[in-house]
């Protein structure tokens, strides 16, 4: 009830402070006798971890997961999965300067204002680290789900726009535009103490037919539900989006693919296309320069958003084999 | 599991088919001792009802609440609150000429694939005559949180675009359009057999701090499930939303405001402010003339929307109650 | 949260005061496709509808199920499932001498408590009359799992106890002893203004093997958790129960069936048996001699203890079926 | 769903296999700025732990929790509360014997029927040492609900049974006799390869009155079911339970406390009594003389079924609150 559980036939329970000892998760609902490979696991995580990126953060994160349930002999039990990460490389101090000041756009102040005590330290569970156990949850939900496809993308970051048809490759995910360019980019921003948002795509392609449910469990609603719950996302649109809503009906009905694979909140077994706004980073000025944050969390956000899509389908993918003969 | 539930502490359970013989809800969890007005309640079910706005429906639905429980005295019992509307003027047999035709963008073709039956008189679930069970569901949440104001309003209507002042009233809550020239214009979309989406604006006032948990069931999650699990919608923002996707960092912050009256997913005490997108109905061409249809959605959607802002905020204020000291 | 809803995949929602103006549910999760007969729904109800036995209430409650979502031409829709009986007979003025009295091991000073308020003219949620709820959503529950079938009969009903062998026949399921001895019996009690309560036996077979969890939703807890949420119900033990206590381990293990059909909280595929105690009614005195009121409520509990468990098993059967491959 | 997780507003997610790397706990929706005590915890945890008691096993497994969040400064942060206890002394070659062997009345059979894969190393998510969980969380609703006292003791133990009067020590809480008696009886119990189950009183004093639900809820179906998902526990009632069913009305209600301190489901503010039946546990033969196997497990279930009483009680509590003026 204090939100920490995402899923209900798969499940998450995500714990941890940014610098707290660990951050983990239970993973509940994955079922028995499927592979598990920690070296797959391990590079979900290493994908979503800082300093890959120039510009982007030195934290030295080294994030080995540790699985302390749930698997025997390489195949999953049916049992609740408890993976974990130590947080190794505190360094508080490096916080104690923010210590008193409450960022705009950030929990700082409505944490104080909620719970009435605060973990000083960083961003405890408000923190962006706290998506470790999104991404973690998010190789099970592989796991239920193995034909499903999501491939997320930046179509924008800050100034700079996806070029059609090119490759998308880490560590931006930005198609048609050269790392150096980016680096450059990045590196500017942080030199000035500023941050970026845009625009990330989403595209899942062989999602099965009859996911998601015709009230209010919808699968547009629970998409949009999973990845609001990202932090920096302050926008979700499927399909064309915002462009329906500026188009007349006749032109809109022409092509299914505008309602982007998903009609009456139900899968239509096409592809599925999500559009993700995501705000500049809150932490700008002297602190951004000086500390381990991220210019554009974009880059970082990509396996997170992609976790959060594969636990959403293959929670409904469950609920459908319970009622389907 | 199938999704017909809404809430946690405050919860709506909806049932009914669009041409079957009665939609409802039962409220659960609303307080006991708080008075009850079927006149409001009334009043709250007539916004939202067909065959008031000029080039909409014509369907004469009279939409009358039954309260069949939880009421005793004029005041709420604190046990389930069962509250249907009859469906006296079915009328299916203007459906039938649609029983094979599968509408693009509509669940008709979805609902089959996902549960081998269709009640092919109507939108059954799919309908938004459904809706009614979330505006029934709204007042009661209104009960819960008197002194918070939620209030949408049509920023965009196909190409009529709101003018900021302008006054927001019924039917079309289109602020500084005059009314002739809104229905003029609806007129004439359903002469073409054509309908139109467009853009909603909501604002809440007097929000207490504090709702809205920092992980999952962050308040931006909870309002975007809740606003994308109403059939039209197909894009959620909040706060300056896709602007901020658009803008640096140090922009972004200087301006709280800009946040939407939530930061790290909890109410900060502010005005809220969210964005949705909805899309044209999907029923166009000669039906669109004939039929019972209406030309755009968003002046029976706003206090849809408005119930299923309030349903999120009432459940997230109990939430809060139940754990703070 | 206010526990008005039971079972996860398979769900009821009960609503209705004794004296409102309708009791109901809605069972949600019931799969599409399935036949439905409203005479057998009909059937199921008049097992437990009052005045058939001698000595027991002589209120007219004609208990018309009507029907009003999810099921169409005969075949369940998949969607929510809305039944209710409208309460004809109310005459609440008879209730209105127990206004200021409040019965020991009745609700009626709780419910006072807990809400402030109190719907005085009957038992309102807490009444017996509650529990067709629990049989309409029974009945949906054997469309779920029809092989399956559960059995509960009369034990010992006050000093009248049960003859090994005798046929389990309505209205009193006592086996082996004559209709007349019980009727006479009870008679006898209402003439005394006292009451009995008893013990029922549940005998479920064909249970498929795997239904249950291994940690907190064991089966033996939910059916536990089921049967303990009726009215009149104070114990509950499962296979040999409270011999088992008494028993050495060599002894308990030497016969599997001493388990009841229940190992590790799982099914194990064998006969399941249940053991029920039932407290004497709460309404002594005058009250009972006059009022409607029965000196022993076991003849009208078995079909909601059937009732409580089908939907517990059906619920079960779909948690695995939503895990197994 | 796979039932792992207990407790609504407060709720536990328990983790871990008996030999495995680690059990643990999740503990969601413990208020913030509660004072946390390591040693209580710890001396909570010492209680149920093995090796203490003569005739009981021999293990020696240290039990150490480690909190690895939620916890800042000694204070709850209200964010989720993980604790673990690392299994150090695994020793799984001694379970090497039995791992062809099914214990009847033991999850060993069902959990191969179920999952289609076992951890034949021990009982896996079935063992008794799972039940270190649900103390971890027993200790944090203490602190939700610090007025309230849950005292369990042994009224029964095989062939030994209470006296009225005598005092409630550690470690077998059985009051009146000597512990040199009782070990005896267990060694000798032991010494035959052959184990006993017993009877355990629970008093719980302070309740507040109005916890519990008036439908599905109620508080003896709720501490129902949280006693019965303990693995050896095939019983359950309250008040004075059985002999309730041998009672007349006019003499069960002639006395209030014969309803155990809950009426209509809801507590009345007085004592609560219930009553646990336990069955023998399942290892006997020459695997128990051998073995780290308990003759008796009622002295380990005392702390065990204390802690799943307060995680029900504080979880209603929280309930209640919410709902509250």
């Amino acid at each position: 009830m204090r939100g920490n559980t995402f899923g209900k036939l798969l499940s998450i329970t995500s714990f941890g402070e940014s610098h707290g000892q660990a951050m983990g998760v239970i993973i509940d609902g994955v079922p028995s006798n499927l592979e598990f490979s920690l070296t797959e696991l391990q590079a979900d995580l290493y994908r979503r971890a800082p300093g890959k990126v120039k510009g982007t953060t030195a934290r030295n994160e080294p994030d080995q997961a540790k699985v302390l349930s749930g698997i025997y002999q390489g195949k999953t039990l049916g049992s609740p999965i408890m993976v974990m990460v130590e947080n190794k490389n505190q360094r508080s101090q490096d916080y104690d300067k923010i210590k008193t000041e409450l960022r705009p756009g950030h929990a700082d102040q409505t944490t104080i204002d909620k719970f009435g005590i605060r973990d000083h330290r960083g961003g405890g569970r408000s923190s962006g680290r706290e998506t470790l156990a999104r991404v973690i949850g998010g190789y099970f939900a592989k796991l239920v789900i193995p034909k499903v496809e999501v491939t997320a993308f930046t179509r924008r970051m800050g100034e700079l726009e996806f070029k059609e048809g090119g490759n998308i490759t880490a560590p931006y995910y930005l198609p048609g535009i050269a790392d150096d360019e980016i680096a450059e980019y990045l590196t500017q921003l942080k030199k000035e103490g500023d941050s970026c948002g845009g625009v990330v795509q989403v595209v899942i392609n062989h999602c099965p037919k009859g996911l998601g449910e015709p009230c209010f469990d919808k699968l547009k609603a629970d998409l949009g539900k999973a990845i609001l719950s990202i932090g920096a996302c302050v926008g979700f649109t499927y399909g064309e989006g915002e462009k329906l809503a500026f188009m007349r009906g006749k032109v809109a009905t022409a092509n299914k693919g505008n309602f982007g694979g998903i009609e009456g909140g139900i899968s239509n077994g096409e592809t599925i296309k999500l559009t993700v706004f995501v705000k500049p980073t809150s932490t700008v000025g002297d602190k951004a320069k000086e500390g381990r944050h991220d210019p554009c969390i974009i880059p970082r956000m990509i396996p997170v958003i992609e976790s959060m899509v594969y636990l959403t389908l293959a929670d409904h993918y469950l609920r459908q084999k319970a009622y389907h003969q």
